[in-house]
């Protein structure tokens, strides 16, 4: 496409373009407006600043001609030799700040909007940000504040600069790219006038679009009122024992079903799915070879969740039965977890339905993992640390159930408050992000396979393509999402971040001015001691302590200093910190003892060989606790 | 100062201005060389752009005389009426890319040099970095290569950028910087041309600087043959309790000091300084009002180093003390550590003069730490987790020891590898970059106070001010330090980074990519399996282990399994992970009994709850080891 029929289609979406003229190659040139800029317009020239095929700040018509004559020397220079096909635009010449609008057609994420700051230095700079096709006003805005030419708005060095363009010229380019069979285009540059934004160098790759296609769910995969464990087992080494006894507890009523024994855990086992009272949700752990014609039988019989927890598909070759299940699903509008996965647990029916080592604590956050590995480290995490779940979801490898998926059946859920995905690759990237767009709770997510020699092994690992981390990042991002960047991370949840003041009583200076920065940087404010409040602890601290926030109890403090700067501050409006580290005088234990038991206390025992007692009594007390700093900027 | 002196004063440093004219306010205009830029000069006009004081593209005579009336015209509109004071200049327009050099007279650093992307957008991008007056070429070229501008260069869209011009211009800044009363000055644009640098705008401020002294020390502080524990108790409330016995098993001469106690750990205890040998070392643990008199008596005795335990000095309002040490330690040319210090740690002599709680392994890092607590937690981290120092200082106060005279009694020491820093305010800046730079062993440092919040705990807390956290950091980078933003990682060193190759043993592939990023980004190749080691993996793991690097041997791994797969990809030249996750079958003490032992092969426990007993297996077995992945990046 040559430039002044871009300019064309350009103006049929409201965009403005500078005014100009198409001249013939050997034309005489008229133009009115000035200064101007001359370019030649040629399939054979790409790049055309790069061969001196633009002239700018042209002044008058005398001009305009010599340097038609010099662009036509310049490529001749090059051995391009210009013919009748090609043309020559003149144009005014914009002036203002350079912008650069793009879009490319993504294999997971189909249309997406690159935009920020442009010029010659643009993939020098990359100051640029993704925008979905479908993204929405705030979106566009959240998206391109993390770009630092953004900063210039609203005004920058008397100038104004319009947020409002930059919504209304993002949006004209969602509406062209949506409608026309455009694969690939690039303004550069876009600039911004204190008329709008204005769209000078364009280049466009027309091409096929196809779209993903995404199925609406009917059916809860959380409903689970009652469950058959297929494969429940006598035999510990085997997952079906595990899941059967980590099943037990549950309120949801939980059949087993196997051939080979009676008895289980004091429970009958059903010997067939004939015999099964009526299910909901079947958890699926035999033989992978087994697996597509029992979901089938039970398929038909009614039955709408699965969670299949065999091995032995895509992952190990067997594409085959992978589809077939993916098949089944839509056939009969089914929810296949799976296969290949951990499984699921669902905190408001207490039900385990998860083969992992140790058990599940309730809690507020949801966790949804592409990979079971990750999944049982961070349980095994969460439970050391006393910090619990109110779903999990492990998504193995994906046939059916994806994150969007387990996003939108989260929404109605009550007891879940935050969502943390753990993601190696997606593959649709436009139901993802719709599902984070409109998610009602906060999703954090991380993402794993930054480099080449990483999306290798999660390719071999879990057969989806990992796709491009930083337009993920960015796109997540501009939808809602918290992006994580250490995998621990995800265990945690903001459940502290409706306070907003802070205070810390700590047994040193140094470890409280580190944990003052984490706190002012995630948007605390540190809580003023009123003359009143000092006075009081004057009478209950050594005359050295700080005067200050943080309240610094001076190390040799004991518990009962602890627990008495504390009676003295304690306001349940506050998040209060007790930062402990381990100095000669302190018993960690004893202090540890005399603070638990506030929603809004949290314990920070810095340190580790000596404080082993006081991280088993806290878990036993179902208190979170930190052992670090860092970590603590992840509940604000 | 006005434009035109100050092109004098750049050329006389030979640092390249435009061609330029100066004119008085109503002379004729004479200039030969187009397009030229007409700019007001005069005192009353500071950022001349912004008042409509510069036009820039004169192309003829006729227009230079347009282009002042416009300027008198736009000057008079703001109320600026110019006199005959006032001067105009003319110089050539001189075009390319856009630079900016700077430069500051800081409290604590002195002279700073900030240099990088230029033009109207500066405050908005900030690509720019910081350059120590005295910043070698290496320095230099290290500090620039932080900006993106630098990717320019040596070559960019078909021009060329030489490095040299970048390092030649900043040298001829620095003398400038160096030679002249400038206390602070801005040049922008410093416009790149195809002969150099060409320093377009310029405004300079003028005034005195006061640089810190700096003292040599003679004397080892890590000397140690004789010590004597001056307040050594066998009240087990006292520090002097926890310190003598620490030094108990130290090869070092240890003298116990107390006029009170006879016999201390069956060791004879000295009733004065006068009955006491000949000792080098003097550690310090009683009543603050009492050290400056025994340090004084020491020192007349001969005594060179103090490490000075007792708090009460400034941190609690006595500076006089305080400043009567400093006085003391210059005067007789003594190494004075504190006061108000967790103690030093000298593994050569395996000499452990602090009041630690846990003891401390022998290792190749030593830690710098202005916080006894930061340390105190620190240390228990690394005890717990089988990593060891050669060295630690705490540096308290600070009076006299401080960073610098830290790093540079390291640089003989063979058994410190690396050094690691936890700093909250410096004093000097310049000796301590000086120590940096010229250190032979790599140095990580972390650096509280980011925020002011944290800066006014910092204050009151060491009595230090805590300085620019971006300009400490963007200066030590350059110097040469490694840059740490995670408190736990100091303990850590990068032991493992003459290492080329890496090899992942795992029983799960979702970690084993996020090892796989964190690897590849830390400069790790993954080491390519051959096709008769696969055929050798073949033979003793499942078929459908990963058959790659990673190498997954799946979910059921058994310790057995992974002594298999190591037996048969051992080899002394790799990096080898041995990567478990709490899988259902995992038996993590097995496992950690099966490979623990080697110098290059690292056990990665991911999890927490299922692995209690093999961390405390690891930990009695001196095998450092991790139960995240993130962390692992700091040994690479």
């Amino acid at each position: 496409m040559k430039e002044y029929e871009i300019y064309q289609l350009l103006e049929q979406y409201g965009i403005n373009t500078p005014k100009y003229q198409i001249f013939d190659i050997d034309a005489p040139l008229y133009f009115d407006t000035f200064p101007a800029v001359i370019k030649i317009a040629s399939d054979k020239v790409i790049h055309k600043s790069d061969v001196g095929g633009v002239v700018v700040g042209v002044d008058s018509l005398e001009e305009l001609e010599l340097a038609r004559n010099q662009i036509s020397r310049n490529l001749q220079n090059r051995g391009i030799f210009l013919d009748v096909h090609d043309k020559f635009i003149v144009e005014e010449m914009v002036r203002g700040e350079e912008f650069y609008i793009g879009g490319i057609y993504d294999a997971i994420f189909e249309e997406v909007l690159l935009f920020g700051k442009g010029g010659t230095l643009l993939e020098i700079e990359k100051d640029i940000c993704y925008i979905d096709l479908l993204a929405n006003q705030n979106e566009i805005i959240r998206s391109f504040k993390t770009t630092k030419i953004s900063k210039i708005f609203p005004q920058f060095r008397g100038k104004e600069y319009k947020l409002d363009y930059v919504v209304e010229t993002v949006e004209k380019f969602q509406k062209l790219f949506m409608h026309e069979e455009i694969i690939e285009f690039d303004v550069n540059p876009l600039i911004y006038t204190p008329k709008g934004f204005v769209a000078v160098d364009a280049r466009m790759k027309m091409g096929k679009k196809e779209g993903h296609e995404r199925r609406k769910r009917d059916y809860d995969l959380f409903k689970n009122d009652a469950v058959a464990i297929f494969g429940a087992t006598d035999k510990k080494e085997k997952v079906g024992y595990a899941i059967a006894k980590n099943a037990l507890t549950s309120q949801s009523q939980v059949y087993f079903v196997n051939p080979r024994i009676d008895k289980l855990f004091g429970k009958k086992v059903y010997k067939s799915v004939e015999e099964l009272p009526p299910i909901d949700t079947a958890l699926i752990a035999i033989p992978s070879k087994y697996v597509v014609s029992l979901v089938e039988d039970l398929a038909q019989r009614g039955v709408k969740n699965f969670i299949v927890i065999s091995a032995g598909f895509k992952e190990s070759g067997n594409a085959q039965d992978e589809e077939h299940l993916a098949n089944l699903a839509k056939k009969y509008d089914l929810n296949i977890v799976g296969p290949n996965c951990l499984g699921i647990y669902n905190g408001q029916k207490e039900l385990n339905l998860t083969f992992a080592k140790v058990a599940i604590r309730n809690g507020d956050t949801a966790l949804i993992s592409q990979s079971g590995a990750v999944l049982s480290a961070l349980i095994d995490k969460a439970y050391s640390h006393a910090i619990g779940f109110s779903h999990i979801v492990s998504l193995g490898n994906m046939a059916d159930f994806d994150f969007a998926d387990a996003i939108t059946a989260l929404q109605d859920k009550e007891s879940c408050k935050h969502i943390s995905i753990y993601a190696e690759g997606l593959k649709s990237g436009k139901s993802y992000l719709e599902s984070v767009r409109n998610s009602n709770k906060p999703i954090a997510i991380y993402k794993a396979g930054k480099t080449k020699e990483a999306k290798k092994a999660a390719f071999s690992h879990t057969g989806n393509i990992s796709g491009d981390y930083e337009m993920l990042i960015g796109l997540s991002y501009a939808a809602g999402a918290i992006i994580k960047n250490d995998i621990d991370e995800l265990i945690f949840s903001a459940k502290y971040a409706s306070y907003k003041q802070a205070l810390i009583i700590t047994n040193a200076g140094g470890p409280g001015t580190i944990l003052t920065d984490i706190l002012v940087q995630n948007g605390k404010r540190m809580y003023e001691l009123s003359q009143e409040k000092i006075e009081q602890l004057n009478q209950v601290l050594p005359p050295t302590w700080s005067h200050n926030n943080p309240v610094d109890i001076i190390g040799d403090a004991t518990a009962q200093r602890y627990e008495a700067a504390l009676k003295i501050l304690y306001d349940p409006s506050l998040l209060i910190f007790i930062l402990v580290t381990p100095q000669f005088m302190t018993d960690g234990l004893a202090i540890a003892k005399r603070i638990v038991g506030y929603e809004n206390v949290i314990p920070i025992f810095f340190g580790e060989a000596s404080f082993k007692d006081v991280f088993t009594f806290l878990e036993h007390n179902n208190c979170v606790y930190f052992n670090d700093l860092e970590n603590v900027a992840n509940i604000l």
